[in-house]
């Protein structure tokens, strides 16, 4: 039983990870952290967990933690991460980090898109960027795993296989993204209030989401070339749930079947991509792990259409597939099976 | 007071047709029509509107409904519109048809897309497409109005001004497109049940949904040449609303104001389409006849978006304003004041 | 044109005013107020106004307002409101307060169950408490006019015609009621978050809930004994809306013909009240100044049930309702016609 | 690994059984069933099971589903299951019914509330209540398990303790219920469109619901003593989860410390049930098969508050925890670990 601690257990990526957690037979939580100094229960945080784990949220330093926990999940906000990481690190503990703070490879694009100075630019460097299906070999041996954003990971895996082999050209890739309200966190705010958001659609951030260089980073790696996404998130009244709509440009006329196949192959060893002929809904990957992705040609327009669960194959599902492999494990222990 | 009938009173559109009528100072429904024997009180069907009317929905004919009301709202299903559109012009009754039966001006486009032969083609030709934003002085004198379908609208008033100026591409549009469940209808489908769209974002007739050649042939005719869409709608968990985030590729560079500006003159004698700094949301525009728009630039991708009531602004509001016009009143008469 | 001031502009119910009156023939806003110092537009503040007024949010005294407006709504939170009523009222304006602050006619009560001393008691005393369906008589003369709670509303509409017949047991009266969220306003709190409030429905403040007093106040008065009810409010994941499934006691057996008869007749001269013998629900009134009411036998137990729209009926369309009156223009101007 | 089927595919319940059993240690699913002829696979059926069966919905007699499976979930519409429940038994399958047709233990009771005349009355008496917060003892041996309603479940689990100890008055018992939509089914109905339910509160089916016979049958059994309830259920704008809130009268007095000790003493074998001092929400039981349950006192009267997820405590969940304990597993298995 591998010992993990939660920092930051109050957020909904936390609560995901801890229902997660509790059905894992190889992880047992041992410390969860809060700023809080009053030590709340977990379940008076997070009444859905009453009965199921006896652990009280401290305000721990992560010297304390690391005497708990072989592995750490950081789910705090970003620029708290990176001064967490660091000690942790230094003892001793393999960090999954939820934050943003080690995912961009570049300290400029970090601060260009963040507006802070990285403060620990040599592990921002040595990070392994933890999205599986396209980067699994690189996780296993990880000390640190920075855990993607969760429109990331949809557009990633939607664009891995075109983008790999060349398929579509680099720029003006047109990602129509619409996600449920989690994804914007527990904190109050008034554009996420229900009576703001219920009956609603609208787009957002246009043009400076910080998913946007993440996205780009990981492709142009991938493609060997710079790619440029157009990237156009969209607020939908539901809790949980990405649908991303790509439209990219083919360089070479395919069918959908040749294109499927091309899908099929690539995540042919992935538990978790479903190449699949029908649409897909968010509901259908609601509470997994999965991402259901097809692709269409609406006149000569090739469209990829993605879904996954923000909360899960978004944060804290490929949180644990990345605990998963971290401790040699099948990557769908305790989320598949 | 014109006298007034809705052809098909037990739908959403009828539903909201009443409800602006109920307000309206120059017009007084007159006759309800409905398949069903029985007679059903309008407020059976529609318990919203109980106490509001003193009206019962019955099977007239044709004939029938013009002896009751020189204007008449025909909120059929296609096919069935063709059959009494007829008869009631030749009856003297003007008629505003809110199916798609009068839309589409060439009866081979209506076979392709609908799957049935027109058998009304002489009317096809002879009826006004019934959106005042763009061809307001052919509403007037009209004796059959067309009323445009609800992503139709959305579309065209977001793309006229850039279509009608020559300033982007004809071809390669893209529109993702997002609606409320309402725009389904109230016939029962699995598809529309709660259970099936609550928490869950899913696309539709990616390539083949009907509203595309309405679309392209009002755009072709405003921009001179042939026009190109490729339209994909999403059905969204909420009751009404529709959002158009459009992707069109600028023919010249240009800035966010001059779009603006552009839009605004265009738009200067319409007094429902709102040209706005900030993002649209559907909540925004519920439960009016506005239509909400602005530009943005997202890298060099220029991208519209566009926000209506899908039974308002796209479906019955409209239909209203269409009436307002025929009567020879301000368009805002019951809408807007 | 009566000229119409809103203090604290930024709420639901001052959008819902805004809406009503954007509409009615009679009144002009001449005058919005909020402690914010930055003078807002009032499309800033609510984007679905926007074109509608040209009105900025301004930091007002009461003095200030006084030379504006004769009649002044007055949206402020309790205790706010409190300060600012006597200062219009020493200046000339008629006041129509939607705070709880002049609602209960006992100080002791108010500071029993608000835990501030009321400052003005005097006026506490001469206030009118603004529900037409039971005190129309009292209002066209009242200089300060004491807007309902929703709640409380639903509850005495519901329950006054039983209860000044001596019909059921002054004691012991269940009160089930189920409110959407935006009852509990635009502040940003962790429990009206769209993701902690959507798809679930929970109970709260059982036992403490403030309209509880308002609505034996207003229940005692009517029937001539003092009148006790177990008020149980629940939080429904919508945005607007409220159900009181309400359960008395009997004191002679009646039919359901009966009572529904005694219903209409208390009502006939109410045009916002609809004795229905369908069930009610809340989207039949939404939008509306409605409220819908029906009575059943459950085995032995009578139900009564009552919805309405908690912005409108409860609040922000009766305070419309109370201008007209003040105004002495027909009730429904602006709101039905 | 027990071999299982399940009987009528095609709905949610039988959908949430394949979700749970997908987990299920010692559980495999050997056949499904449905009455179309065209063998659709049950990805098909219900997409987001893609890639997690490779199982075909078949039209198989009884007795072909018995050679396959020694447990059957029947999912059948009532009258549909008794057609099938005595083939399946006589040919040796154990049967958990999730219809009604098994759950009264008294023929006439199904015939005045279901309109059909029982055709099975020997097993009718003979078949167990599959409750086993309440028959835990009755079940292991049993041959048919009757699984019990949604509402019933959750009515009873909340007054067994107060009835079983005689604390409340057998009549009268006021239950205001408040479920989710999934709970009227998956075939398309008015009633049940998203554009009916959404934005929407409203009772039916007050004074004839069919859990009324059911929830009192059992209390009648556990209290010794005939158990009259009022049940009044009302439809909430969500997927799923039930909230009862319920208002007996206590025969003597008792502190809310004292109630809710015996509920923690009567329940302490029970893995789920949770007896909280915080206030339940379906969302904190959504997706488990836990029931929260707590008290208060609102004046004088006793109110009880109980929880659960409809589609899994209500229906698929305490199948499959009756299905464990048929096997001789730990009731929790595949459920909470």
């Amino acid at each position: 039983m591998a010992k993990i601690a939660i920092l930051g257990a109050t957020g909904y990526t936390a609560l995901e990870l801890l229902k997660i957690l509790a059905r894992h037979p190889e992880a047992e939580v041992t410390a969860l952290t809060t700023r809080q100094e009053n030590r709340p229960h977990i379940s008076e945080i997070h009444p859905s967990l009453y009965g199921m784990f006896d652990l009280t949220c401290e305000n721990l330093t992560p010297e304390e933690v690391s005497t708990r926990a072989e592995i750490v999940f950081c789910a705090l906000p970003h620029t708290a991460s990176m001064e967490a990481v660091p000690q942790l690190l230094d003892a001793g503990c393999r960090v999954i980090d939820l934050s943003a703070d080690y995912r961009l490879t570049d300290p400029g694009v970090y601060e260009a898109w963040y507006g802070h100075v990285h403060t620990d630019p040599t592990r921002l460097r040595s990070a392994v960027y933890g999205l599986p299906e396209v980067y699994f070999n690189r996780i296993p041996g990880a000390s640190l795993v920075a855990n993607p954003g969760c429109y990331t990971s949809t557009s990633i895996i939607a664009l891995a296989p075109l983008v790999s082999a060349g398929l579509i050209e680099p720029d003006g890739i047109i990602i129509d993204a619409k996600s449920g309200v989690s994804g914007a966190g527990r904190t109050p705010k008034l554009g996420t209030l229900f009576s703001e958001c219920n009956e609603s659609v609208s787009p957002y951030s246009i043009g400076n989401h910080r998913h946007t260089p993440e996205i780009e980073q990981v492709l142009s790696d991938l493609g060997g070339k710079s790619v440029e996404v157009a990237f156009n998130p969209h607020l939908m009244p539901m809790d949980r749930g990405i649908l991303c709509s790509i439209y990219p440009r083919l360089r070479n006329s395919a069918t959908i079947d040749e294109l499927l196949n091309i899908y099929r192959r690539f995540y042919v060893d992935q538990p978790f991509v479903r190449i699949i002929d029908h649409m897909p809904a968010t509901k259908h990957v609601a509470h997994t792990n999965f991402c259901d992705i097809t692709v269409r040609f609406n006149r000569n327009q090739l469209v990829v259409f993605a879904a996954i669960d923000n909360l899960i194959k978004g944060a804290s599902g490929v949180a644990v597939q990345n605990m998963n492999i971290l401790l040699g494990l099948d990557q769908r222990t305790g989320l598949l099976n």
